[in-house]
């Protein structure tokens, strides 16, 4: 079957979601289908619930692998950990913060919005309140999301934690890590994060399908006692089954077991430390080209830039939507667009998962030739000098290679 | 990396789901990832929506493709129809209506569950028995499994409209068609079926990852005042994606776009109506060999014989897991286990979905090997025979070759 | 794009050679090309001329893995130990060993040929007759066929070697392995052979692509003075980029390199050894069968017998083409034809490469209805149950499933 | 399996063979073997052999697939045409030149070698003299490389063309096409080349195993009286089996068939003229690179400059080998070492085949940040920003998506 929109060479896929997989990973994932009930399932899934831990820093929290996207995997965090009515306080930073809200409200938790304008961080400060005002611990959960995609804001959970720690107080923490996870410096033991989920298709760059969710003690805990209603994304289901060493309560996708193996086994080569330096490299080249072509981050604040998504404002003069469209028509060039308030305001570049800072410079390239053919007086080749000046003085020698 | 059990050619899949993925599928699979809002995307997923209707026979219907199980299809069709508290009738012949009624309770329907010993059908007089007794409607839902899976069981659907028509009765028809859909003889449209769903690792023979759920206009409208909370689930968010002509509310597998393009497109080439016949044949011929191996089949009348899984009870002396355990360590068979009430006492051979006759040939000569390694008094030969005699005469030439 | 021929299922492959890729190598084939001059290609070489050297049973002998197919391979053992003129003696047994013999005369050799009626072995007494005769050592070489796969017959090596050592004769040993190598028992060092050769779509069960030549250390001391003319096949330019530790005098198939890999550690990982008693059973089971159906082997001697393909003699009132023609057509069963001499005489079952005991029922079966289909008055199940007979007692358990 | 070396992100490939492979052809080529005596692989075969005559603009050819390399191409169109003893003339420009000429002379013709400095171009008033001087004829073949791959010099072929016609010379024109032909403007039929010839791993994008060979009437008539040895590469052969319509003499790859078959139809959707001046493109982007770079294209006038693939002179003081491996080890992209007489003083940047311009450019930055890493003192962003203001101005829309 043909595609549908044929392109000669490459497309450069720079939308901050689904990602580029390894060829190693689609390679992987090329195989029949097998019966899940024979031993070699569940000796596969052992080792995938055994080492997915790692790209969440913890050691004492349960993950699940649920056959869902991140959407799913948002319920399954909220309807395992809360009842109908509990008042949990939650951020409104961007798009999929507000995607979240909605979710948590049609479930009928009493969600209490914490806004901000987009561009920036959460409001901490509001959170430090909100606590001090609530010694009864009426408050039981704070949701909020590591990284907001549609800006390219990464707020502080150090500081999250920090502000509970402080008050003492025991709401949940859960945390929407779909853009951080596997990219940014995430620490759930640390940062004593109750939930946190990711999606497969994000940093760990594999196809939709895996909706991550990895539970605290805690979390497992409150799980027993909260009443939503589930049973698709019932945590209990999976526990029963990791009891009896079957580890499925239905049918998961042989395939992306085995590209989730195959991915974790690649990061696991390159060094989860490696992994986030890389990012921070390709996030902080983006930057440096943006400011070069003399256009603003939306990220409002250096300490909220995203090292995996960077929203780009553009004058009013320009709708940012033409970009995208011109950059696929053209160059065959995938940006992200803006996304409801910041629709025809922001573009962006998504450099996170499997990409390598030739990669980037290709896209940073056409970044610039589409702001020309658009009308913006860039000057070409200013962005990927920028850029270029800063990677080459840090991109390290691949250590298979020296 | 290597399997973790590798055994020298082929493994020979009969279990009843997941079920052998046709090459050219997994050929269309093996891809990137990409940019779901581009217009590439919407386009595919457009000609989807179109032909998927076909498998179910309905040009009323409106389908979903969640990113899910069977288990969440499922969970689709009731969370979007009904209320909580809800009457529903369910009837309880396997595992899976089991598994389904389950669900259906901790849902908070008010579930007057019709059981049935497992190896019988639907008991189709008691559900004219309480459609009498209900005529203020009170019941609003039928839930009902077209082919139970665990104990090879085909419903007649077409006698469960009948006997809905016969009292006027309003009550949603709600199917789970997870191993019939694309195998059996399924009419959504001419049975007035109002929610059918399947999953895609079954008769379409694709990879688990798409719950995918139909419902009939009625539905559509009884799901504008359904309390049940939903989220990921609701067809709402589809449905104004739908008129939005991007499609999905959340990130698609779009791998699985492309591999459920090229399913249909396999599916139109032999022509739904010759697949569901080669079901027939295949299912025809395991029963001819069950029968030669003086076996009997679980399930007790012929009028529920399913052509997509034949589940084979064993004399008391032997345990049936061991002749899948067997099967599988010694021949690289996969066969079904026997699930609750029905463990050990049988084991199931799934041949539903991409198969043809010598495959299935293979797999009866393994059963009768393995029957008589396990010390089954079987005549090496029988069931094939008896297979082979149905066969010759049945088979069609292939429609390409001749 | 449509296969040209879809039928549904898989299909049965069972003719000699193309033989059935295992997934794990066709997934480690489904790459990208790289830079072949770069160290990771060279250090990938380095461990396949080093692990190859195993399946030909030689610790002495020099690899070269020529892009070709077994045509090429041969005639680069040909023109790179011999000089136009040189007298050699080789055995005529079959299609292939004729095709060998005309490009022996095409390459200007003075070919003695010691022909056999076809289902017979090579005459090792004309052989006997020819060297004593040979006082002078005029006969430059000896090129014998393995294993024919023509009629399915396989010569005795091990005798070869003990009537040429009766003679103290010099003569190089040319052996023609390709339905033999990594199937049957073959040992080039102990039997002094001194090339063998073989082609990667046979047993190692890859795609067709690559002639694998092995040259003992006296077939390298005569290609310093053997005159015939050649370039592509010259293995001079091979050994002098080995030096280098470049390895390739031109480009390699990048994927076929990698499949290799993958082939080998399929083969190391199941045993040699394994692999050959495999290759028994499945012969033996194939002959069992034939005998079965009252039918004739083309092979006139057990000591002939071939474990890799069976020629089965019809009766004369059948065409054994519309044999081949009707099991493609309603089968999807691809069986090899009758060749030259025994055009419309024999049909051929090829049981060789990645391949399990249930395939080959499937196809002993596939054969019985066409027989049937065909006229010929099989009972069915009886070659099946003759086969299932004997594999029932020597099929061993999969080790890593133990 | 691991790979070798294993770096995060893609390869950036740009050697100038094996190159890029579309993902479509890679899909296309991820399959099992089949029988090739079946219906189905000649009927395949007879739609490429059709349709490959578009990509040498002939339809008086006659096209050979070879199973080989583009080294066995040459020696296929050298030996059925010619034979031992005839004077050929033969251009000596590089070092894919100097290694054909090796093999003419291996291959035992007379060669008159007209040699050139490297960065040069053929040298036609060489040829002209020599024709002149040829009243009786005995010249029977001129042998030029189209694309002189290791110099990137492009011969101006209707120039030889017409200094033969000038002459009413008889002798044969042979051309090597291997980085030309699907990539650069090449006319069979209008320059009257009488063998023309390419491999599948450069400009059609697949991976090395094709040596695809065309013949012009006039070669036919000459193959049937030229002497030169030949069984594996043979025209003959092949002939006859296309008279059978069964078309191949000895086993083909299939998975080569499919993928020629996938990478024809992509040449043929996005036109082959549009592929040429996608290859105009690229190839004036990257001069121009160059040139902003300060540094000297090794080909020496403009007449000669290549379109697939950029010698780069480096200054003395620097080792281009050097660049490779830094290119290699640091930003893995994969550039072209410089061969023989030019090895230290040139690197080659390859710009053929499934390629588009982010690609380019991101490579074309890669080169910028090795200079600059090496020591030599370029200004990042120089080279970049001149290809993309040509580039801005020239690259058209994708068909498919305005």
């Amino acid at each position: 079957m043909a595609d549908y929109v044929y392109g000669p060479g490459r497309n450069h896929l720079f939308v901050p979601g689904p990602v580029n997989i390894p060829d190693q990973v689609i390679r992987a994932m090329s195989r029949q289908n097998e019966d899940y009930r024979s031993p070699a399932v569940p000796a596969l899934t052992k080792t995938l619930l055994e080492d997915v831990k790692q790209i969440f820093k913890t050691t004492t929290g349960t993950p699940f692998l649920f056959p869902t996207t991140g959407t799913g995997a948002w319920e399954s965090a909220l309807t395992n950990t809360l009842s109908p009515g509990d008042k949990i306080v939650s951020f409104l930073i961007g798009q999929f913060s507000l995607l979240w809200i909605d979710q948590q409200q049609r479930l009928n938790f009493n969600v209490d919005v914490v806004e901000s304008d987009w561009g920036y961080g959460a409001d901490l400060a509001a959170l430090d309140y909100k606590l001090r005002q609530d010694p009864s611990h009426s408050i039981k959960a704070i949701c909020i999301v590591h990284n907001e995609t549609a800006t390219g804001v990464t707020n502080d959970l150090s500081a999250v934690r920090k502000i509970l720690d402080k008050h003492r107080h025991p709401a949940l923490l859960l945390v929407d890590g779909v853009s951080s996870i596997c990219a940014l410096d995430f620490r759930m033991d640390e940062w004593g994060v109750d939930v946190a989920l990711t999606g497969s298709q994000k940093a760990l760059s594999l196809p939709t399908g895996l909706g991550i969710v990895c539970a605290s003690p805690k979390a497992l805990e409150a799980s027993k006692t909260a009443k939503s209603v589930r049973v698709f994304f019932d945590w209990k289901d999976y526990l029963k089954f990791y009891k009896m060493g079957t580890y499925w309560p239905y049918t998961p996708s042989i395939q992306l077991l085995y590209g989730l193996r195959a991915a974790l086994d690649l990061i696991f080569e390159e060094g989860l430390e490696n992994v986030i330096k890389r990012h921070n490299r390709l996030g902080t080249a983006t930057r440096l080209a943006v400011e070069a072509w003399g256009l603003k981050n939306c990220t409002q604040k250096e300490e909220w830039f995203s090292d995996t998504v960077t929203a780009v404002v553009v004058p009013p003069y320009i709708d940012s939507a033409e970009i995208v469209k011109h950059a696929w028509k053209r160059y065959n060039l995938s940006l992200g667009l803006g996304l409801n308030k910041v629709a025809g305001k922001v573009f962006r570049i998504g450099h996170l998962g499997h990409l390598n800072e030739l990669q980037l410079m290709g896209a940073l390239s056409g970044v610039e030739m589409v702001l020309k053919d658009i009308g913006y007086p860039v000057k070409l080749g200013s962005g990927v000098a920028a850029a270029a000046a800063y990677l080459s003085n840090s991109t390290p020698l691949i250590p298979s290679r020296i």
